[in-house]
């Protein structure tokens, strides 16, 4: 039986996300387990509605600030995506056209291009212990600016990615496995395997295996974290998935064998990504701007990846998870042998077979987005969701 | 007698057009003539209501992709207008700024892009045999995404120019001339050369002669193409020139001589183009990295060019068309002698005298686009216009 | 007592503004008292209705361009949210992106952007001699496509900052004293110092400080402009301030002396800017291509300005100032002292204690720019505003 919007509405009303409004979306783990599942509920129920020709405008006029500080193409579409869904104009901080370069404090600019915004979406993954920290000195700025009466609304962050967390991915991968094992309540003892992954680029974020070993501890899962030796990730973030998974009755654990974390996996993640201490130590050479180092430590690591080429996600790999079926994610692009390099993070047979559950596991990013901005800026979803329902605007007319 | 939406309507009934919808525009060959008049007759429309100040925005949100994989002012303001008259928000992929680059494929991309996308426009138009299949390749993915459900629309392709055709430009100048000449009626035995002008710059598009040679013949008109020998276009759109010709009782022919070309036309399109040959062999040369050779054939380029600067549409060679009164074309910007550069495509002072016709040739491109989109997009655009002309919504308040 | 909207109509109904209707906004002096005082009335009941959730959402559909030919932040933003607040669509003309380096006019890329364009909004100050006339020939040629049937609107120019004017600027910053000092009728005769600073940059646009001088003379103000000798403004603006004091009952003049002008000032500016003759011969130098000469005369100008570093908003030079209370202005990003920079415009603490205001001040611009696309498109803005009162659409939903 095809689900009705009224069974979104009633999912929500069972959940308390009061806190959410007026709030910002940096990490998962800052989030309550119902906050959480408000984001996924609301994604779906707009979803639904934009399937059914609804339109969910619930802005008429406003702005949806991005400011991407890495290259982007499915976040940036994504982004745009979901603040048009409401109503919101895109508007692109693009630092080399801006006048930031002349010594401008971020307290500064982020008050200036707030006058008529309703969110902001940051991605800042490239330096370790700085993206996450730009993203709250925007949000410290913001919401002093609108106590002070500068700006009539406190604009809404969206982390689009951080050093830390890539929350809007993560969130999107988890819907994908909610809705593929038919959901939240079906996770409890499925075993996801979130394994590095041989690459012959270096220097990826840790935000991606960081946000899936914070988040899917939530859900009762036994996750399993795989790299190399070298290869670790934040260990703060390695104390927040312990502390996930013993309060939600699954477990977490690392190992450096890959083949340990795909044996009777549900779920397996095989992405490539550098080590949490060589992201430190680039950090510090950038800072110093000292290239001849950043090229040093470029070849370091590419060498210490090249080791590692036995990293790949095969059919030999997949044939050893549940059933030979687990549910492989990625998010995209990944690096496939013999299509965009030699050797890579899978095989071209696997990734193939996975070809529409992955753009499907894409797909949901842009109504998680749209639902941690409605979640923010509206005291009473369900109430507005209510109202777009009555008044029923199509989105597009017949 | 001014025309009233009525008049549109009418003239839209009688077309048969039901296989535009859910479609693309790639050629204009492609389309029958049926539906080439409907996008005609739609763009009138489009312009008289908003001449008349109603509203035609028939999307509460969507987005519109465009891909600019060259430089463009008037074609990429034309999308955006045309976009946007109809409710959608344009945004750009930029592959500079996307992480294209990291080997994804252009089916990733092209579903990657337009999980919220109505309509995407493209403009592919520097390496032959390359524009017109990256276009297809696009289409093609994302009919399959939808079929697979990952999509839950299927964005429709408007071809921005390729290296084959360039539809909205000479669907443009071809509703320019249908009114100036009072009707599609009026054209047949109308004679119109397409002739090769001289310019000082190289390497410009094949897709303005072959469009206008492959559309043009379509309206039973006389159409000569004239060039210098070794400035042949693609042999397979003058095939298509011949039959279009022999259909519509009109006419198609080659020659090498200017003076002939223009000898009593009715309609003069003096425009520079590079030699098919040319083209194939410097998209080679790019292909392999070849900067020594891509240097060698631009000097050798320039050099043939410059032994042609007799190619220019003079004010002798503008008397001995029809009257000495031809219509002169252009899809801007001209070389123009004396003004852009020193000898060039035409003189100022014919480019003077019909600067006021070049402009209002240049202001269809906006309404053809949104034509082409809505009747890719509406099932019943007869109904859907009435439906905005009920609904009466100004489009600026008074 | 809170300021209802009737309070904006009553005082707009008392004011003759008449022929902004379908005009430009280029320079301030240009435009009666009346017309000033409409802008900013404008500016706060629009300010006024987003405040109270009342959508101004003006039109359905439309285009504002914006030609930025210098990078900018907060006016590209103002612009952005001024558009968006009024419904229109930004559009940017990326002069790198398009073809214009073609050797297209003006004339013709003025047109071939703005079929569908309400506003035209262009910054272009780095040239003396240029940006003003950029702007004319700009206006010149869509109002000739206008009148000649090529567009069927003509888009109103909104001057960005020239080479003469900033006006955007000067109008935020003249809101923001009205405003702060209860009103325009308690400006007469209260001291406005518009004073030169130091900055280890150089060649910044003198339009600040003449639009200040321009338009304050306006109010009655006792208006000083210092700065030391060799950074003189432009005297064609300087006979426009004596003549506008002179008309006002207000004062102008010149000193060399900082703390001249400082001396029981209510409100100072200082700002760093260029020596006009420098910007002058800069701008002979790069239209002869002349790079050696343009790096000798950044050179001179550096050792030129070093010579002032006297010249800084300091403390003790507050203290000075009526009742050691000055209204800090500035147009923002500053040079601070110890932050952007070693020496600089202003000390930080200076800065510090006027952020608040500062933000204010720069917070008046989106709404000035809306302001004045709404009285060049609209013929009868009170009645516009009392049909969006009376339609009464929420901005954001409930």
């Amino acid at each position: 039986m095809e689900k009705n919007l009224q069974y979104y509405l009633d999912q929500l009303k069972a959940l308390n996300f009061k806190d959410m409004y007026e709030n910002d979306f940096f990490l998962t783990w800052n989030k309550t387990d119902d906050e959480l599942k408000a984001v996924w509920v609301l994604a779906d129920a707009l979803r639904y509605m934009r399937q059914h020709n609804i339109s969910t405008r619930v802005f008429e006029s406003g702005l949806g600030i991005s400011i991407f500080r890495d290259n982007s193409t499915r976040t940036r579409f994504s982004f745009a995506s979901a603040c048009n869904l409401l109503g919101l104009q895109v508007q692109d901080l693009d630092e080399k056209k801006s006048q930031i370069a002349h010594g401008e404090t971020v307290r500064e600019t982020a008050n200036m291009i707030s006058f008529m915004a309703d969110v902001i979406g940051i991605r800042d993954d490239m330096y370790i212990g700085k993206g996450h920290a730009y993203q709250e000195e925007v949000v410290k700025s913001v919401t002093q600016g609108y106590k002070d009466g500068i700006l009539e609304q406190k604009p809404t962050l969206v982390n689009l990615q951080c050093d830390i967390d890539h929350p809007t991915q993560c969130m999107a991968d988890a819907a994908h496995i909610i809705n593929t094992f038919g959901g939240i309540q079906n996770l409890k003892g499925k075993k996801i395997a979130m394994t590095w992954a041989y690459s012959p680029s270096y220097g990826k974020p840790l935000s991606v295996p960081q946000g899936v070993i914070g988040l899917m501890t939530r859900l009762g899962m036994d996750v399993v974290l795989a790299h190399p030796e070298g290869y670790e990730v934040m260990p703060e973030v390695e104390e927040v998935a312990k502390k996930n998974a013993q309060a939600s009755g699954g477990s977490f654990r690392v190992t450096n064998d890959m083949a340990d974390a795909f044996k009777d996996a549900d779920v397996v993640y095989p992405k490539s990504w550098a080590p949490f201490k060589a992201m430190e130590k680039r950090t510090k050479l950038y800072a110093d701007g000292d290239q001849a180092g950043i090229d040093a430590l470029e070849k370091e690591l590419l060498a210490q990846n090249a080791q590692h080429k036995d990293w790949c996600c095969t059919e030999d790999l997949m044939k050893t998870t549940k059933d030979g079926k687990a549910l492989y994610l990625h998010c995209l692009p990944a690096d496939i042998n013999g299509v965009s390099c030699k050797d890579g993070e899978v095989e071209a047979s696997v990734f193939d077979r996975y070809r529409d559950p992955l753009y499907k596991e894409a797909s949901y990013k842009p109504y998680i987005i749209a639902a941690m901005i409605m979640l923010a800026k509206f005291q009473n979803p369900v109430e507005t969701l209510e109202a777009l329902a009555k008044r029923n605007t199509p989105r597009k007319m017949k």
